[in-house]
């Protein structure tokens, strides 16, 4: 069901100098599903991270913070679906640090220069010992040409895998940029229950790489919204091997804007790929404020559009109920917002101005925009310059079924 | 599929001397349904309301604070269903005017002294004229006895009438509340896509009734939701006819206390219908937050737990994924929240502990709780001594199909 994903071809899908994946399938909730991934950096690689906000986050995202924050170079990421190790407490910290501690023995590094994941359900002991059983195997199958067998193995409710591989000239120098992404509900900003993996053999210096991540997290996976309700284990990784020719320093380096763009336009890509993969996902809705007062602002009325339940449920029935992208965009929050300056358009189609349905809107024009699978909603606020966007999708009987089934 | 909702017997609904209610079907939307109410009130009656704040809020809306805030005596309300008048700019205005001339012309009184509602579809053109048709013939019928037939004429996707009626004696005086609601989806506090009426025969001061209304709206129609979504049109109005002996001008007047608390009891009631005939309800769910810093904290907890879509759907399917509640306590937005000092109960179940699952807690004791169609959530945050209770609904299947189809 989902919705205009690409899915790159194979022999299309570059492996990334620095890089090798291993795989393996260790039962932790469900028997030969390959649900334990490896990533082993080689050494010189500099690895930024940027998290999920939310107070009960998982265990394992406290221990990246933990070793990233140590600023010991990153060996590898130890990554396990079907339990996300969250809501788990102290059990849950001792767990975390024992799938570092099998990595690194497996690889024979540190432990601190392992960061770990999970993402599954929360609430529920991690069987630490299927996962500890699990390292050798998924080590003993090392690879550079895994990222496609990754793409799937941290999958959870997802229906289609999430990659995006390019090779682009930088200054002279070939760059390979390759990342994959899980995710389909949970999904909210700050961030997105998502994990989002972006390696490049760039060489990046930290804490440049720091802040690129972050300002790129900002423009995608902190843009997209499937239900709102943000997840305990987000977590979006930038790995940055240094095998290529090209060095940034600093901001002010030759080349360092071309990368940015290139790893931004990546990491929108597997943003987006979570919307369009969603739970239940049958429409892919981009929500544009512009002449917004503020970011604030206009992230707020893009989000209460984006996350109101009528006008989710309205885009699945193809239905140009508009009045109810009025309420939200009423309700957003902003108290002095003047009605009778906002516009609202649909597609390319004005549907409301002046604070009322525009004299020339004929609902066959709205109805048209509705039946496409990609629809843009614009909001004119007239307060101001700023822009700002956000990526979602409708609301269909699949995702209540899909949620209502998730543990049986 | 409403969920344990009580419709009083009809010889139970006590009638309010100083009303009369006028009913008629005057083909709003769609044909022969009772769609037009007109409430007739005696000279004397004081009149107090509380309204959405939504910035796009309808014409009937602004009209009716301008009409109470004039303080002109309010003599007559008038209540259409089939089409909010929301969204509709200036045109919108003329037409609530319209709708309180024709009343006030037929019922021979200013036309300041009426308050238009209006609740259905947002950004269509009011049919004013079928409106203006059927007011004589509404006013033709006006009977005291008619508090069943409104309940039933104010509903839009309700499936059940909601009514209170109760008869007291105060201070040795008998006092009659009757009241009735509507509202099922576009449901969140201040206000909540709902209209509610409530009426008593006692003697209450503007403007003491106007912070009375407010303080008992406080804790019943704004602590309810069903999406989040909050509506354009949302009214609740407190009458007073002042036809029986008891009279109060302070709040420091005998019988004030019991007067207040009859009313809140009548006014939670009638909220809490809302929530019990919510679209696609399944399960009545009460939200407890205690031991908060505030009480804007308790209630972002209370909320984000109230509005989580796999909250809603895991509580739709009887699953004790309880991760989900933690999740949302998580990202409700409390910056400093210690995980380690909450505690989560469902029903008098203690699921979580200590930042984590309860060492005692067995999966099949959250199951026996979450198969009841009534079920407390209780969460201890550990940081003082306030408390908030919020009330909601699980989220099905047939919410998506009845939005999906609620204009087709």
């Amino acid at each position: 069901m989902a919705v205009n994903l690409v899915i790159p071809e194979r022999n299309t899908i570059y492996a990334v100098p620095g890089v090798e994946i291993g795989i393996t399938a260790a039962g932790i909730r469900k028997k030969d599903r390959p649900d334990l991934t490896v990533f082993k950096l080689a050494p010189g690689t500099t690895v930024a991270g940027v998290f999920t906000t939310n107070r009960f986050r998982a265990a394992p995202v406290i221990v990246c913070e933990e070793h990233l924050g140590a600023r010991t170079s990153i060996g590898a990421l130890v990554i396990n679906t079907g339990n996300a190790n969250a809501g788990t407490a102290e059990q849950g910290m001792v767990r975390a640090r024992r799938m570092c501690a099998a990595t690194a023995q497996a690889l024979g590094i540190d432990a601190q220069a392992v960061l770990p994941f999970s993402t599954g359900v929360i609430l529920e002991p991690l069987p630490i010992d299927r996962i500890e059983a699990g390292i050798p195997k998924a080590v003993s199958g090392l690879s550079a040409e895994n990222w496609y067998e990754a793409a799937h193995s941290i999958m959870t409710t997802d229906t289609l895998p999430k990659i995006y591989s390019s090779r682009i000239q930088i200054q002279g120098k070939t760059i390979t940029i390759t990342g994959i992404s899980k995710g389909a509900g949970m999904i909210r900003p700050n961030m997105a229950t998502m994990l989002g993996y972006l390696a490049t053999d760039a060489r990046i210096a930290q804490p440049l790489l720091q802040s690129l991540t972050r300002e790129i997290a900002n423009q995608s996976f902190n843009r997209i919204t499937v239900d709102g309700d943000m997840s305990t284990n987000d977590s979006f990784i930038v790995m940055a091997t240094g095998q290529s020719e090209l060095t940034i320093q600093a901001e002010t380096d030759p080349g360092y804007d071309e990368l940015k763009a290139a790893l931004a336009h990546a990491a929108k890509d597997l943003a987006c790929k979570i919307v369009r993969d969603a739970e239940g996902a049958t429409k892919f809705m981009t929500i544009t404020v512009d002449d917004a007062g503020s970011h604030e602002e206009a992230l707020k009325v893009a989000y209460a559009i984006a996350h109101s339940p009528l006008v989710k449920t309205a885009f699945f029935a193809s239905d140009p109920n508009l009045g109810r992208i009025l309420a939200a965009i009423g309700y957003a929050g902003i108290a002095d917002l003047d009605v009778s300056k906002t516009r609202l358009w649909l597609g390319d189609v004005l549907v409301a101005s002046a604070g009322g349905r525009d004299p020339n809107y004929q609902e066959e024009d709205g109805q048209r925009v509705m039946r496409e699978p990609e629809i843009l909603v614009r909001v004119s606020l007239g307060r101001g310059a700023v822009s700002e966007t956000v990526y979602t999708c409708d609301f269909s009987h699949e995702y209540v079924s899909i949620n209502a089934d998730y543990r049986s």
